[in-house]
């Protein structure tokens, strides 16, 4: 299925004044995660699903420099998650030509088709790389309670919030070579964890995702947030989890 | 008592060219909290008492995005604390339709009763946090003297400013499962500290007050100063107290 | 001596289209110090000397957001250290009323007199702050070599840089209770120091200054890198002086 | 050689509407790594190599306020690496009058000649000095492996990216009196490691280059990102190489 669109139509899908359409809002928000350090040094991003088409940034070029006319979008009703250079499906954009599409392109997918969700972000934030470096070796997942923040977070990213009691839990998976051979272990973290809010990667970052661009920037400030918290607490030999 | 005004005298609460007119500042100041890592997440926030009107932000929304139309205004003549959801005694500005007011509602309340406080300010600061959970256990409250920036901060957060070697007292409550049950634990330590410029929240964060916004919001910094400078006093074993 | 002037030309010492007029570098100047964490909660400020007049900063107020019209100007030629308050040899002009100026007035005074300099700043970092708290309780000084950024430093704070291999050396006084009651402190360290281009105050923070503005404010940054640097070097307990 | 240009010849060689303009980026960019703590105190500093032109900021100025009349520029093909004050191949641009051109010349020529680089980025970044003292005082080199950022850094700076499972090394040579005698250590540091994105100065900074100025802005992110996680890492006894 090649989507067959007019050089003008194609373009029209990310040309808006309105500063929330996703191909305005995706470089706005690149600009503020910048300042975060979640997208230094040309890493991580946001994807965003609106209607049926998803939208990304371009891969390997610095976040919080780009412009409308170099976003990409891809038809969400495919026949299979996207692999990054395939180019199959993809809506030519003129403007885009001599870009690549982001590496991340087929860990945002699970995201959109494993959990519905409207938005997914994917940070290099220090605080989640330093966390999976300081927990043992071996943990198979980051588990924290009894922090006020953990409220802001939903069950599965995209249902009710978490209690202030409730134990937060977020998966984390080896690293890989390619960041698209994450894509497996990635959607298998999610399903064995279906009440995760987020993937975390051992020396690499977090996937985050939820029912709006909104609420999945509102899960990475608060999970970046607990793990900032988390990484203070072990240096000072706190304990996680409970309240003594 | 149900406020009577009809929807243009409403929504002319909240609109004013005036950059220093409260629903503008509201706005203003919660995108500089936002720089300060006070107010990720859609957490904290400020309510300023403005004459008869009490301004305050909406429940869950980020905090750096807000818009004077969506600030929430409450009669401050009251018969109780307005619970939040009650909806009972709110002005209803069309603009603020669908959205809710902040959960802190009855905790600003308190300061605004019992201080006669003209503004209050609620923050996560990772530096408030953490000092709860450095300070031992059973510990009813954070001390500390001998700092130059406690000379910003007032008795009971509205009366004479403290000396150099006076010793700041803040207590620190409990943290509940809903916001708004921390209400009765804030009015009693209140009760109990009547020289507290603010009330610390283990595991949550703090509530600081008072005469005008500019003093809440010096007091503010002041306190995250030194909540900031005690962590790192603990962690390197210096005492909190005395000077040598 | 009371000086002379009408209402209009003493408001036109503070009024001009040049953004490098000291009026208006002093505003612009605590913007950015407030960024760096310097000037929070209405602490420190600067101080330009500009011919025959000295502008400073109110006192109280927020940094941040002071603006032209509430900048106090003094005559540099009196007869004695101004003390805050006695309005004495002030310049009246009309827009500052109801405000009064800085506390550290006979501080900068003394780096105008002493030094010659062209500007002072002083700053509440928490760098300088921390570093006063983790050097020896007895230490009458703080010394650091083998830095590059110490050769962005000045002998007197007004001579010729300091070279790699110097050993920079900025003496710590006592803070006391009222800021202008440390003035004779900080002379008596500068008689006994004078190739000492800062005075550091203990639990306070530091007054830097310089022949102009802009070596007062390179200075200031190169000495709150050492501060910071030098904190960290004695956590990690790493010797500040020497290159071993 | 001297170069033969009229005044109003050499003017337009810095004067652009154009905001991707060297001269124009190079204030821009410094402004951005002010923030980033990377050119305080007028330390540091980028080049950027445009043609046949060589552009770079002046000497001892405030790296955040340079303006575009203030660059100089040199011609590429010369017989020799300037040495910083010679002005022998200097283009006269008049208004650089007073001002005189980065000490850093020579060392971001090694960039330049060596490794055809087309720009050169040098930071006081106290994660990269912090890390100079941390390792060994007789480590030749900074190794670090096994970290996502790795793989924005270059081959010899300017080669392929290198992979997640590569062990990254950055010489580290020692610092000296004047800035300029590091030019010979730093081109036998670049003879004898081929490979190497960076050179490390001992309580000092880096260089970091690149094909272009967007590869030397994106590897000086990546690197400073693993300066300050390896600092992290070092202080909480992880080990830099290796996935254990």
């Amino acid at each position: 299925m090649s989507t067959k669109l007019t050089h003008e139509e194609a373009e029209a899908l990310v040309r808006s004044n309105d500063p929330e359409h996703p191909a305005n809002l995706i470089c706005e928000l690149c600009r503020d995660f910048y300042k975060l350090g979640w997208v230094t040094g040309t890493g991580g991003g946001i994807s965003i699903r609106h209607g049926e088409h998803v939208y990304l940034a371009p891969s390997g070029v610095q976040k919080e420099r780009i412009k409308p006319e170099h976003i990409f979008v891809l038809p969400f009703a495919q026949s299979s998650v996207p692999k990054p250079g395939s180019q199959r499906d993809f809506i030519r954009i003129p403007s885009t030509k001599g870009l690549k599409e982001s590496a991340c392109t087929p860990l945002f997918w699970n995201a959109f088709t494993m959990r519905e969700a409207g938005a997914c972000i994917h940070t290099h934030s220090q605080h989640a790389v330093l966390l999976t470096l300081l927990l043992p070796r071996d943990a198979k997942s980051f588990k924290m309670s009894h922090q006020e923040m953990i409220k802001g977070v939903r069950i599965g990213g995209v249902g009710k919030t978490l209690r202030f009691f409730d134990t937060l839990e977020v998966p984390i998976i080896e690293n890989t070579a390619d960041e698209e051979d994450l894509t497996e272990g990635m959607a298998e973290a999610m399903r064995k964890y279906p009440d995760a809010p987020a993937i975390l990667v051992r020396r690499h970052g977090v996937y985050v995702w939820g029912n709006t661009w909104e609420q999945a920037k509102t899960q990475s400030e608060c999970l970046d947030y607990l793990f900032e918290m988390a990484t203070k607490m072990l240096l000072a030999k706190l304990p996680l989890v409970g309240d003594e």
